[in-house]
């Protein structure tokens, strides 16, 4: 992940965009991303969707992963760290044998 | 990336939740989690909301970055490939000397 | 209000749309409409966001408020209802003499 | 909904709340209403949501329009208004002969 980071950063930073970000902008970008990802369910269902829209999806997909590791990099978060230390937390409130659906 | 990937299938299917994931709620998934770390920032100027939640706007980054995993498994999808992709398309859209706001 | 949603009704049944619609789908299109509002802001002061796009601002509420209506018709849900009671159960949450930030 | 829009109006200045509110606040919290709404139907079809979550999803839906129309005063908009005129907008985007799914 870390050389994909560089790259996110340095396209930010070669055009200078770094002065225009904030943390509230940031995460309304992940949002909008996510909405943008959401819409090509729209009225479909997965099969539907995913036969339609592969590339946007994937593109979507990118663009919400893209945005949330500029918010990372702003906050001086560690992502994978971040995600492993949230698994642990809900492998214990959803422990093995108590089979729940969802999160 | 791999190795947080393969903690996340291990937790899925330890619960046996694979079962329960389709495409479409995955996204759904996604924009809730979005929409849950934005929350954070309500009301809130970007100082604030950092100073305020910094633990729960990671916890939100960890689950949006789960889900969205979940869904680059199930799909069959390179997640920093498409990201790499995507900001190559970007580069052409957003030529380094033309300076603009945003994406 | 009660023109209003005939003027939906109406438009949705002469094009046959009602049998796309299921709560679901119309909980997601809310969802989008939303997004698209909140686009308008981002990157933005409210001031330069008004300034800028206020006809854009105006026609994603207008989008909002018709889907919302479209779901309530399919639920049978009383909106204007349901916002009153939901205005008297949060008087009871924040009363008027404790300030309380937001809701 | 003049009546209702008293209501909120009052509701707000009772407590002072309009010295928080602007724009795209309103705009974010609208979204986070729109998010819980959806919410009630994470893993569920609409069927299962419906006959599980009835109440909350009356309630979601009336935080939707609550915020929605404290937007609308805040902007000067005529909310009923903009929706007619959008759905004029939408009647000619897709005319009556031409059957096409979703707005």
């Amino acid at each position: 992940m870390n050389e994909l980071m560089k790259k996110i950063t340095d396209f930010r930073d070669e055009r200078g965009w770094s002065a225009y970000h904030n943390e509230k902008d940031l995460a309304v970008s992940i949002l909008i991303e996510a909405s943008e990802l959401l819409e090509n369910f729209q009225w479909k269902t997965s099969e539907e969707a995913v036969s339609d829209s592969f590339q946007n999806i994937k593109e979507e997909m990118a663009d919400v992963l893209i945005y949330l590791m500029q918010l990372a990099d702003r906050m001086n978060i560690d992502l994978e760290e971040e995600a492993c230390k949230k698994l642990e937390k809900n492998a214990v409130k959803y422990p093995i044998d108590r089979g729940l659906r969802g999160e």
